[in-house]
């Protein structure tokens, strides 16, 4: 197994506000060259620390990925750095030099005299373009280990890897992964319907991540088990049937989009307790006028009476959270909007509002087409967001199981 | 200067899935008690590797904060790393063990003999009480160094920190932040107006933060240096004045419920390109009920009409996306809603939909009251979710203004 590790450079990467995110970027392209990450670390900007993690990284990992600390300040000295480490000087390089001056030139700038330490290269080390940037990066193959050294900015470091840097990598064995997205159940339910799958896998690895509303799930094989992922996953799909809502990390509501184009179909929403949250969501996907036809967010009762005609003594018996409001928030907003389908949402979202009959996470969802209308009652554990991504989750999720009926 | 590190351990923090977020909590509280965080590192469930980097950080740093791998399966090596790295057994605390057993009995199951594992404690260091999991937390000083061992979940961990670590704590002198939020400038022009500022800074640190739609402004020093700051502070809103919205970590949605509410004053909105993302901000807000009313989301030149009665004459001359028709919807859902304020938002959202005359990202916002509508033209660069965010912000940022004229 080829192991790798990624050293995240910068002080503002240590205060309570900035966590690396680059790392996830670089995992994901690493895992698909079949190599597997095997420590992450963050540092400041300061010389002798960044060199002393190389070092640790190296008695580690065949290949290390640092972002980072590669611009034209004093506190930038990611590649001093690797110079200390591997013992050599930094060079100019004349051809990177020109290019740095060249980017200044066509924007009619003068380069100002702080960026020419970034065409300084380690002895033997390799300048890898940035062609988003000013900031090169830096390639070095020393005692068997690989080490790349990117520039921080996303924008600049991905279009650098993808292009420049991945030529250079030595790749492992590859390996596969399937995954599997589930709504509305639990990480632990999930679990233990799929242990008679789980306990039996041999080379192929099961990972389960429990996210707000849904679980992930990851089936990870090298390629000589191939067969074996195959199975795994068709007995999952045995197992958990239409609960699996995507086989790709795609969201709830990308998925319920397409299903909508695919059949032709348009929707409209009244939500109470979700605020607007669930035609958010409907909206995010490009091309969403396609199918969304009109939301309301009907939070005071007159606003249900007058935009939706839900009756007063409907609303006084019943009261506003109930089945018969939801229901009829459902149609209302379906036959109003000539919709093919209607969703009616109303709840008590929380922390106020709850009582003993009708406690805070108390959530109905209703869905009504030309032939049916459904609703569900849902209690949700508490937290005015996580409820209010619930409810629209459970309402995406009625839809979509209504579309693939 | 007080140096801690933190180590997050779980082989699910390496994957291209989970970021480690624990860690922007910890920094927090380690800076407000004075202690600057100067590494961070993520390793793998391996019990060398995790005694391994133990022993490198505590040859870097004074506190050790480490997060993770405490739970009952033979992944959760911290504890067992921790003993190997001090050379210390194992030893089983009764009392902890009781409380575990305690735990389940309260849930009528007996408790699984792996978890008989979370009760053993490394000689001579303090268990921690968990009050919200099974896992309890460890701290031992050893050599001067304070290490702490917390569990993974962030709701378990925090609790922990806050009631049975920080007691512990060593702590380093104060130092002050005070933090500005501006909306709806970009980072380098706020940067640059402050340039006459923060060129002077001497002991005070400055530093500026962007994020989607605002910038953040942080200013940092020590306790001598506390008249540095102060200055700094009233020459920092001399020169930004209304432009700051919060001098918190507040979100404009919170400042804004927060002057709705003060003023007893009330809000419905009616849009169309943010699609109910701007009802879901107002109604993010525990309480929301008291000062919104109702949302609409009319995207269809029929909701216009049906729900706003904006007429179909004044949409066909001017086009849905124009100042008219979004004057016409602010000044309509007030009416109808009789509401104190109303918003009307009509943009395109992109990527398709836009013409030469009237491109993606082009957003006309309006606000109206009893005496006056005002419309906001805006050309936001691309980006769907960008678009339904900035323009939702404008809309709330028109409200800040108006309700503190």
């Amino acid at each position: 197994m080829i192991r790798a590790e990624i050293i995240a450079v910068g002080s503002e990467l240590l205060t309570p506000f900035r966590a690396d995110t680059n790392s996830l970027y670089l995992t994901r392209s690493l895992e698909e060259h079949g190599i597997r990450v095997v420590a992450k670390t963050i540092i400041g900007d300061d010389l002798n620390q960044i060199a002393h993690v190389i070092s640790i990284a190296s008695e580690r990992s065949d290949v290390i990925v640092m972002t980072g600390g590669l611009g034209p300040t004093i506190d930038d000295l990611t590649r001093e750095a690797l110079a200390k480490f591997l013992s050599v000087p930094l060079q100019l390089d004349k051809t990177i030099l020109q290019k740095i001056e060249q980017r200044f030139a066509e924007r009619n700038i003068k380069m100002p005299e702080a960026n020419r330490k970034q065409a300084m290269i380690p002895k033997g080390a390799t300048a890898l373009e940035n062609e988003n940037g000013t900031a090169p990066g830096i390639f070095i193959e020393t005692d068997g280990k690989q080490i790349f050294l990117l520039p921080g900015p996303p924008f600049e470091m991905e279009a650098m890897w993808q292009k420049h840097a991945l030529p250079h990598l030595r790749t492992g064995e590859h390996f596969e992964r399937q995954v599997f997205k589930i709504a509305l159940m639990g990480e632990s339910k999930v679990d233990e319907m799929l242990r008679p799958l789980t306990s039996t896998l041999k080379q192929a690895e099961y990972t389960i991540l429990a996210g707000p509303g849904e679980v992930e799930i990851h089936l990870l094989a090298p390629q000589d088990a191939k067969e074996e992922l195959l199975e795994a996953c068709n007995s999952l799909r045995a197992i958990l049937g239409n609960r699996v809502y995507a086989e790709e990390l795609a969201t709830m509501e990308e998925v319920v989009a397409r299903l909508l184009r695919g059949f032709n179909k348009t929707v409209s929403v009244a939500e109470s307790c979700t605020g607007g949250f669930l035609a958010h969501r409907l909206t995010q996907i490009p091309g969403s006028s396609n199918y969304f036809e009109r939301g309301v967010v009907t939070y005071s009762n007159a606003s249900k009476n007058q935009l939706l005609q839900v009756p007063y003594e409907l609303i006084e018996q019943h009261g506003a959270v109930s089945a018969p409001v939801a229901i009829t928030m459902a149609e209302q907003i379906r036959s109003l909007s000539h919709s093919d389908f209607g969703i009616g949402i109303t709840g008590i979202a929380g922390p106020d509002g709850g009582s003993e009959q009708k406690p805070v996470g108390l959530v109905f969802v209703a869905l009504a087409d030309l032939t049916v209308t459904r609703v569900e009652k849902y209690h949700f554990p508490p937290g005015r967001e996580r409820i209010k991504f619930m409810s629209s989750q459970a309402a995406l999720n009625l839809l979509r199981l209504r579309l693939t009926e």
